[in-house]
């Protein structure tokens, strides 16, 4: 592996594992004030994007890695949707 | 331009985009409550590799997009510190 390929895959684990931290935030506190509802749901529909593209051109790191930042991105964007219906903390 | 190449730049454009709203929100409240200092630590380090790996490969598109969610990162990570540091909304 050559130190190019090291460094675009300690920066494909930093974007995706970094929502880690903010699902599990998110769901422990239910609090998604200061969380932009435009972001969460263009960040989650480029992510599904991300996917297919993935999916289309068979590669593994690619549908690897977005089927888990979706994961998260998704389960963001629920709380926070349910937040803004049930107008609390939202 | 391939159906797939357009579905590529559709997710870098949303992914990217996506960071307009949050990083407009967090500087116009100042609240960062709700959002994980890991995330944004994490996030914005990996931006950083992204922008370095697209120098590297001189691959434009990877520059260009990584280069302005480093500096939408990066405005989000500033306030959150800022805030810590103040124990204010942190």
């Amino acid at each position: 592996m050559t130190h190019v390929e090291i460094i675009g895959y300690i920066a494909a684990t930093l974007t995706t594992a970094s929502f880690v931290p903010q699902a599990v935030l998110t769901i422990k506190t239910r609090n998604t004030e200061s969380l932009s509802f435009g972001m969460y749901s263009a960040f989650t529909l480029g992510v599904s994007c991300w996917l297919i593209y993935g999916i289309y051109l068979a590669d593994k790191a690619i549908i690897f890695a977005n089927a888990i930042t979706l994961l998260l991105a998704a389960s963001i964007l629920f709380v926070k949707i349910r937040n803004m219906v049930g107008k609390k903390k939202a």
